[in-house]
């Protein structure tokens, strides 16, 4: 016996996604079948919507149902800096801070020679391009992960951007606040000790 | 700033899904932006046919697109032995052991006092309606979950078949297979050594 076809092909459909293996589609797809149909109707749409609707803003690079973006229009930041990051999901958690009231510019991805993406495969070149357009901008911070390929990158802005009289910062490393010095991995805490700031 | 709309209800969709939160919805929309747009579109077609193409079997109550379902229609099944379980999915894990050729019946959950449902509430009458209309039916087997909720509703299946001279087994309990007797718990050490069979 086999699962009803509209069943095994919404299995099939949420085994798409990052992380949802077979035992885990299968109790979505049990699950939906129970749900409102509203919210069923509105799921469909706004999945169609979310892939139809949105693109990258001709400026940042950040996703946007507008072009240029909300932020990019937004006249009443500073235009001075810009914030550099991976994913446009990054913009968001930065901007939830409410303490940077600049531009952003995603890169989407970082250097990685293992998987074969150079600078050519990033959204680099309009980065530079804006630079070029507009001398306000004064300050560059690179906010790319901290791993290897972040640090990789940040350091390949930086040689790239730095000869143009632009100052280019990056974020600070050390311990999350509110975490235990116990469980704080080496490389943290020697970073953490280097940036020690006076009191 | 807020996320673009569209992504905005996406993040909303996923998150009424059972154990998706915020952080997982959101990184579920993003990667769902990146998806092929043939992928997204068979996504958003399966969740509608799903909900609006399947129902319950008006003999049996499993899922189905078709009625009666697959199951009830299968004369080269034995007509005389009806498996019961609690929901739909659980059809399924029975039929793939291979092992069992009878006939089904979904009660769509168990006997629960403290939510408030009792037997009306389940899928129990056209059982009972099923046993009378057939007198080849010689054995229930009731694999209802070996929780609490799951044996009360056993008992009970129990007590209301009985009298009608029909035999009434339920699922052995003892350790699952591959497993360490050191990490089973106690109620089901019992039952192991209660259920012993001869070599």
């Amino acid at each position: 016996m086999q699962y009803p076809e509209p069943i095994a092909k919404l299995i099939d459909s949420y085994m798409k996604l990052p992380g949802i293996g077979s035992k885990t589609a299968t109790r979505l797809a049990f699950y939906t079948i129970d749900m409102r149909t509203d919210d069923v109707d509105a799921f469909a749409k706004s999945l169609v919507a979310a892939k139809h609707d949105l693109h990258y803003c001709s400026i940042c690079g950040n996703i946007t149902d507008d072009d240029p973006c909300e932020i990019c229009r937004d006249s009443g930041r500073d235009q001075g800096t810009i914030l550099v990051v991976e994913q446009p999901k990054d913009v968001m958690s930065i901007d939830r801070t409410g303490d940077y009231h600049g531009l952003y510019h995603v890169l989407h991805g970082v250097l990685s020679p293992i998987d074969g993406r150079g600078p050519d495969d990033l959204n680099i070149a309009s980065l530079i391009k804006r630079l070029q357009a507009n001398a306000t901008v004064h300050e560059v911070i690179v906010a790319t992960n901290a791993t290897p390929e972040g640090e990789a990158t940040a350091q390949y802005l930086s040689r790239l951007i730095k000869p143009a009289g632009i100052k280019v910062t990056r974020l600070a490393h050390g311990l999350a606040v509110g975490s235990d010095i116990e469980y704080a991995d080496e490389m943290t805490l020697l970073k953490a000790v280097e940036g020690r700031t006076e009191l």
